[in-house]
């Protein structure tokens, strides 16, 4: 393919092949090479409650685009509104930078823990495809204000209910079309909701990876719709009729799989349930029974809702204490994810299992098969550490 | 007691025996006669989206509170304000009638089942301590304009971040004063959470059992902060100090009983979670083998999170099918429960068991042993009817 048809409107290129990866740190689980979708070793995520921005786990669909001359990107925003904008990253900057501590999760998480039950499509990503960051950027509402639609809005007067981002990757399920996805009109028009145009990450500029120059941040919802390599913006009636919202990322009972799916069936995600992993012990530590631990983890939940008790056991669910949550961050705590620990006394063999109630006092499900679907999302059941004793020396 | 001292700020006047009590319709299930709480035959909550006014569960703490003349009616807002106010009811009625479709639910809703496995405190609800309402009123994001407090604000200049609602009514639980509870200011300024100060249920002016002359009614909340037969607002720095905002209506884990409970450890209950009950059949039908039943019942969840999917097993869990969900009304249906219906043929002895999805992909718990807790809150465990044939003649 040329190279006048890999520059988007938006001066972002969207390389044909893999050659113009960025680096990656060297410790990340490879779950695919090529699009590259990684995850940090799931200790690493409980040391920091924020995740340093090399562990942050990197989902991709394509090669990863390149902007070559950061004044020359322009962000088109168009659609059912007033007045359709173009904006350089100098224009967006000045409209004032605003800071949302939150969480990503991939709706993908825990997904191979579902796949033991019975085969899945998707990622194969472990419990680490989530990772908690300091975004910088201009609030979305603030931005459709200057096009003309109203903080609070769940409708512009040309009928608009969607707002659609566009990216310019080359996605294999877009049939070599960029990724995009939308959020409902009204999650970017409340203020409250703080969805960013994000241009930082961490304090620095946006990496390569998570979606440099700009990307849209939707805290409480699952990452597929915080869109990365932003060309432009739509304001549509409906939802994006794109594979991302229509053929994936949506919610099928137990009993439906390939054969008798029907995507139109169902909602497309957004908002996501209570959530948990144990990031320490992991099965692969031998502990000698009898030993002190200290177990911990994160825990979150969608739509702002924090995460009220984080419940324990070291056997196998005989008994429980609560953990303790450690202080959290950000904007009325709201959009990150709680770490926790607890120590206890622990006698392998012995299974730790871990789960956490939300504000709502939603729970976890106890059995993975009550929520077993073909895709392998929004696997939120249980977690379950097996320990073993270090191995007899013979 | 004398009569003066039954008359409140408001006007309201506090009987202290049951003597004048309102006419209440026959078909109700009486839980507790002083005070007076009764929910309706559960197969009459699935009959109609709107749940008329006679049919609508009662929850009282006290003796019914009267008020004489309308037009002695005042409600005070006071506080952490910038301008403390006394509305009469026309004055109130002046700034504009908003209507909202919402559901309020008893936290105690289907507390029976949960002490079936071990005795919990509270009213014995059945699973019909719930209704949905057209409710009538003014906005209080509004009013509190009038008072001062901005669209949207987190907390008052003078630092008010919480809104309590005060009560005339006698209760035991406070040693005979009023029922008082709190929300958060947020929750209350803004426009989208459509917390409102309701005179009007079903299109009639607010019955007594409900809260005449003037009500709070908060969507998307535990039916405890939707305080009755309003006196007075208070803006506070901190919660609500009442009884039933810090000495009930929090969630507690399994494990934690009479002896060990400490109520200062958890938040109060605001937000619910995803809940569903089978209005019809009910174990007291006996079905024969091979017929076709119509299995009805409700949905809903809290927070403004509409009901995605509804699972129901007519064979106790071993084959599943989805159910119609009714179409919904309301704004944006956030607020009203959805009914559900499924033909099915049954053969009994079998169990029906229903359970169902949100919109954040919350779930119900399998079983009831992992939300077990003291007050016997919140139960929403998957939802379960033994059905039997019909006796054999002899
Ligand atoms: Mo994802
Ligand atoms: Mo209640």
């Amino acid at each position: 393919m040329a190279e006048s048809k890999e520059k988007h409107e938006s001066g972002l290129l969207a390389p044909t092949s893999y050659d113009k990866e960025p680096p990656r740190d060297p410790s990340l689980i490879i779950n695919s090479k090529t699009p590259f979708n990684a995850e940090p070793p799931v200790g690493a995520l409980a040391q920091s409650f924020i995740t340093p921005t090399p562990h942050f786990y990197k989902r991709n669909h394509g090669p990863i685009p390149i902007l070559e001359n950061e004044e020359e990107y322009r962000l088109t925003i168009d659609g059912l509104l007033p007045h359709p904008i173009k904006l350089t990253l100098a224009q967006l900057k000045s409209l004032g930078k605003e800071v949302v501590v939150a969480s990503l999760m991939c709706a993908g998480n825990r997904r191979t823990e579902m796949s033991r039950l019975k085969a899945v499509r998707g990622v194969g990503w472990g419990p680490a495809a989530v990772g908690n960051a300091v975004w910088g950027g201009v609030p979305l509402s603030r931005v459709l204000q200057l096009a003309g639609v109203s903080q609070g809005a769940w409708e512009t007067h040309s009928g608009g209910r969607h707002v659609e981002f566009v990216s310019v990757d080359r996605c294999k399920e877009e049939k070599g079309g960029p990724y995009r996805a939308s959020i409902p009109l009204h999650m970017a028009t409340c203020p409250d909701q703080e969805v960013l145009l994000a241009y930082e990450m961490n304090g620095e500029p946006l990496p390569r990876d998570h979606g440099c120059p700009l990307r849209a941040v939707v805290p409480g919802v699952i990452g597929a719709r915080s869109v990365k390599w932003l060309d432009r913006i739509n304001i549509l009636a409906d939802e994006c009729q794109g594979f991302f919202q229509q053929l994936d990322y949506k919610m099928f009972p137990p009993w439906v799989d390939w054969d008798n799916v029907n995507w139109s069936s169902r909602s497309s995600i957004q908002d996501f349930p209570v959530q948990l992993a144990v990031c320490s012990p992991t099965s692969k530590d031998s502990i000698a029974p009898g030993s002190k631990v200290t177990v911990k983890g994160y825990a979150l939940s969608g739509g702002g809702r924090k995460i009220e008790r984080v419940d324990v056991s070291v056997d196998g669910g005989a008994t429980w204490a609560e953990a303790q949550r450690l202080p959290q961050e950000g904007t009325h705590g709201r959009w990150a994810w709680t770490l926790w620990s607890l120590s206890a006394i622990v006698n392998p063999p012995c299974q730790i299992i871990a789960k956490c109630v939300d504000v709502a006092s939603n729970t976890q499900p106890e059995r993975v098969e009550t929520i077993w679907n073909l895709r392998g999302v929004l696997n939120n059941s249980w977690f379950r550490v097996d320990i073993e004793p270090p191995k007899a020396r013979l």
